[in-house]
């Protein structure tokens, strides 16, 4: 159980980038020709959204390079070489994977509102909605190849990206086999939020160390701290499972423990937060 | 205007690589779990299809690296520098991509039938469909980010890749918004065709100028021939525009004198003939 004081440091953690966030959404995902295409593919970020995950991207960074938090230009923050890379292009490149994952969720569960607003395909059409995600979806690599730095550091980044869209596809085609299951296994349950929701959590914490450069092995614990954490977030919310509190507990427990690759800093205490804040939310 | 057998030299190309490009699907996008959701993303990849994008991607690389057509591993294929990439899973890619497109425009224009059998949306469900085709983009981002080689020349055709894309989606959003459009431009309709379709043929030859290694002035001149040659096909289809003829042989011609800068080899002369092959399929 997470204190006040936790939630309101994460809060704070995001406020103090969510602006700077979303003028960067603003310049690397401008309105465009054809208008009414970038207006329906923009229409969902401008909505609003806390920006949970390109702020754990962002952090994750700045634990890494071992900096003061919120104090850098993401535009030209520091790789564990020395080099500068455009951090900020990954973490706007998150949201926006997240944003046409939601645009054709929305489709296929034929839900009407996301955000208080209507649904894309509602305000627009189905057509313009699939459309705008398949839009959102190549926009994203392009945002994601153009952060700079090593090549290597880079293409590592786009095949996470792309390995994680994958297997956000596969859980959704999962949780809709499940709806007409009743005889589901907590270990599919388990499986199923793992690629649906927490793999992009996953991705948001493991590109910058990718991009930073970091060894292997760090690279994997972000990856599995983003993993952990998420399914912590999902199985709490869902009640049905037994010992789902124990469960979630664990599991953030355990991503927290992750994090132990990371220098001891303000930042790393932060995405320990994150974790704890996550969980906390599910009640 | 072509001759047979231009034609039948074409076709001859397209045979010799067909069933080498249909096994490396399956092996690149082979059947797992969810096995309906891989079942739905293999379904129109494996009712046929003339592969003429990816035969386009081996004979650049050959006409490039200027090896005698169909005779090399594609799995083990010279870059300019001498090192060794895997340029099948480029053509593999590309082929990905192009059927992710179909079946998303399937949904859209509802479409009943696709290569002779129902579309995915028919055969599964538009949920199910739209969920495929997410699958089998990034899928193709997969296969594409490990053909080996520099990584700066993987990153490369990976922006290409995704920059294509986003061109495509927004060739679609136009052929939508021109459906109700009477007083449609010569100029217009040329910049509909040339996202919709032609970038993809951009893409399928100047992927493997990247990969190889070639000068920018080789890739982009590579990817204009794609883009001329593309443009032709589409336009000489549509017999509605006034000096369709006219203007589509001149693209052809234009896409032909592009490939001077390719090495003088039987495989630049198979392109040449590509290009004649797609405005005489226009007839």
């Amino acid at each position: 159980m997470t204190s006040n004081t936790t939630e309101s440091r994460v809060l704070a953690a995001i406020d103090e980038r969510r602006s700077r966030i979303n003028e960067a959404i603003d310049e690397e995902l401008p309105l465009q020709t054809p208008e009414r295409l970038y207006e329906a593919s923009r229409y969902l970020l401008k909505a609003g959204g806390k920006r949970l995950r390109p702020t754990v991207t962002l952090l994750a960074g700045e634990a890494l390079a071992d900096v003061e938090p919120a104090t850098r230009d993401y535009r030209a923050f520091p790789t564990l070489s020395g080099a500068e890379i455009d951090l900020m292009r990954a973490a706007v490149s998150l949201e926006v994977i997240q944003s046409f994952t939601l645009i054709h969720d929305d489709i296929m569960d034929d839900d009407d509102l996301r955000r208080g607003v209507p649904a894309v395909h509602n305000e627009y059409d189905t057509s313009t909605a699939i459309l705008a995600g398949d839009t959102l979806y190549s926009s994203a690599f392009e945002i994601m190849a153009d952060t700079g730095g090593q090549p290597a550091n880079a293409l590592a980044a786009m095949r996470l990206l792309s390995s994680t869209c994958t297997k956000i596809c596969e859980g959704q085609a999962l949780d809709i086999a499940f709806e007409t299951r009743s005889d589901l296994l907590p270990a599919e349950y388990l499986e199923m939020v793992e690629h649906k929701t927490a793999v992009l959590y996953g991705a948001s914490a493991a590109v910058p160390a990718e991009l930073l450069g970091a060894d292997d092995e760090v690279v994997e614990a972000m990856y599995q701290y983003g993993i952990e954490s998420g399914q912590a977030f999902q199985i709490q919310a869902a009640g049905s499972i037994d010992h789902a509190r124990e469960t979630a507990a664990e599991l953030t427990e355990r991503s927290k423990r992750r994090l132990s690759v990371l220098p001891d800093n303000d930042a790393r205490g932060l995405l320990e937060d994150v974790a704890d804040y996550l969980i906390d939310r599910g009640y």
